[in-house]
């Protein structure tokens, strides 16, 4: 049947992906899940669709959520991301495993946004069972190795902890509603939402001070001492010695130069507990990497282990890199004989050869320019070959 | 927040894939991806979602989808097959491209039905802008190399064509009620159901026996002539002819000996124009296989070529395999002293092994142990060791 207007197109924030796209994509994702493998990493996958019992209570943006339901009548949900599917995945099937568990998965997750794409691509790592800051380290340190080991430059990470932003609102005794705005203009980076929602809090001078200076304290370890300077509460300076810890040993990894401290940041999913970290390139005004500490998500699935983990947004990446044209086959087998084009093309596949079969009968010039065409580099005429 | 017993479980038909089911998956999918591409086939890939306009026209079993409305009102549908996208694909993006077009895909498809998965991944290949025999001959080739490369034994397939069906119904003046039912049951291959439903048509008593016989003509050349027998009606010749050239075709690529021709097959999407197939292995009851011509649907896109192509199930086939040891890393290196087990993880990592770093302080029998519960091969302690 005739297609409408509606049934030529594609729906929003979905793509397709051209033979030169997907060849890029697959190549960045091997080169990544390759080096999660070297770190010991083992790949699962869990299923596009569950269940919004499982996935929702953990993802705060209702709305970004495709959800629909299923003939039972419950609501199912394409998946967001995978760290929670992960946690159920390790909660049913997978118990019993041995602890630290690494993990790791490269597929495309859906949101239901007004940003350009609303499936993309996630590779990523979830590391289960330790609450140690090396486990932090690593997963941070594997992240900054997975981003330079796509030959990207100039990517920075920026490193926080949810507890600090915590304490120093308790300290400052910040209502609820005010946190919570305050919460989501900092994720958004939003500094004139955040000068207007500090000014309009009555809060006293002092605190409002030191809010407008959150999304300022960014740089090195000398940033942990100033936090101190303002709160000695012991939340506050427990969350500042682990990160003291952990950016040590980003320096043992030898990947410390990419990583800056940053107060200020914040992540959109509710399940962070500690550390939390992005990782930004040049032109993209999004973190390309997310990731953190969540030490709270397994209990949710009746196994309570802490677990620390992060996401790169390959999707959004794929415009980094250009495209390299479409490699033809290696050769063009024709001629007027059906039966000897086809043994002829068999037998050069047998040698390992990746060969274009001619269909109709063509002239040398017609297949000469097909080759040109379809960039195969070599002719190759059957006629007069006995079979 | 704790789950509830939904929010623990995966939604019907749905599944996770553990670290073994995963590298079988992926070690099946690369060889008929490799296999695919050596005969000049190019991956491409279309979104989880399209609109239902784009692909319910030609999908007959309307609640075999999984189906939502958008924010805009729109209903979106998760793609059960990749052959319709694919045209669309080629009739916007890709318009222009030289034909034939040769295309391959693997992705996972949905279907809202009772069966055992309703996600599961196919590997398939559209030959687009070709009518002739010999791009038939083609796929269903590559569809038995394919098959066969994956190391499956006493695989069967079988060749039919639409015309001849439809060219026999109407020779008997079959009217349109009966020749659906029949066509449903005969799909199934509900060999009662063909029965009950020829015995309820009150038609004459020698096309009763034709439409018993059809779902045995099965075997091999000699029983294109037996159809002729029955009737010269031209559609009806010129679909035997033409099932004649490409079964010669198959002696050619070597693979006549694994199809056997059988006229009471057809197929479930109702875009199949002139030859179809499908592919069986031993222990499971369906087709691993479909496939065939539709020189409609391109039409439908806007651009009129003829097509031809095929679909694996290889969701179906992973059940076949055995599934291998969960490979575990080469070292676990651990010590009392967390720099000196970094940097000796990261040294080693260098040299291209894959490293386990222990995340806390282990005795070596407690090293052991864990190293034979992941199948680690080799442990060292880096204790005493200079950085």
């Amino acid at each position: 049947m005739l297609r409408t207007n509606l049934g030529l197109r594609i729906p929003k924030g979905m793509r397709d992906l051209l033979p030169e796209e997907i060849a890029v994509q697959e190549e960045l994702e091997e080169k990544v899940l390759a080096l999660f493998r070297q770190w010991s990493y083992q790949k699962v996958l869990t299923p596009t669709l569950e269940y919004s019992a499982c996935v929702q209570p953990d993802v705060d943006q209702d709305d970004l959520l495709y959800k629909f339901f299923d003939r039972e009548g419950h609501i199912l949900t394409l998946r967001p991301e995978l760290t929670i599917p992960i946690a159920r995945l390790v909660g049913t099937r997978m118990r019993g495993g041995e602890f630290p568990l690494r993990l790791c998965y490269g597929a495309d997750v859906y949101r239901n946004t007004n940003v350009r794409h609303r499936e993309f691509r996630q590779l990523g790592v979830e590391l289960v069972g330790s609450d140690q800051e090396l486990a932090d380290a690593e997963v941070i340190a594997l992240a900054v190795e997975a981003i330079a080991g796509l030959g990207l430059e100039n990517y920075q990470f920026n490193l926080g902890h949810m507890g600090i932003f915590s304490g120093l609102m308790l300290e400052a005794g910040v209502d609820e509603g005010i946190q919570a705005k305050l919460e989501e203009v900092l994720a958004r980076k939003d500094m004139v939402g955040v000068e207007s929602c500090v000014r309009q809090s009555g809060l006293p001078g002092r605190v409002q001070e030191l809010l407008l200076r959150l999304p300022h304290f960014h740089g090195g370890e000398e940033i942990l001492d100033e936090v101190l300077g303002w709160s000695e509460r012991p939340a506050i300076r427990a969350a500042v010695e682990s990160l003291r810890r952990i950016y040590q040993y980003l320096n043992d990894f030898g990947v410390q130069e990419n990583v800056s401290l940053d107060l200020g940041i914040l992540r959109g999913f509710s399940y962070y507990t500690g550390v939390i970290f992005e990782g930004y390139v040049p032109g993209i005004g999004f973190p390309v990497v997310e990731g953190g500490r969540y030490d709270a998500l397994y209990a949710d699935f009746g196994i309570p282990q802490p677990a620390t983990g992060f996401a790169i947004h390959l999707g959004n990446l794929l415009e980094q890199f250009p495209l390299p044209n479409v490699e033809g086959a290696d050769v063009l087998v024709y001629g007027s004989d059906a039966k000897q084009v086809i043994r002829r093309s068999q037998a050069l596949r047998a040698l390992g050869k990746r060969v274009e079969m001619s269909l109709g009968v063509l002239g040398n010039d017609e297949a000469g320019k097909i080759a040109r065409q379809k960039n195969i580099a070599q002719v190759l005429c059957v006629d007069g070959e006995s079979l």
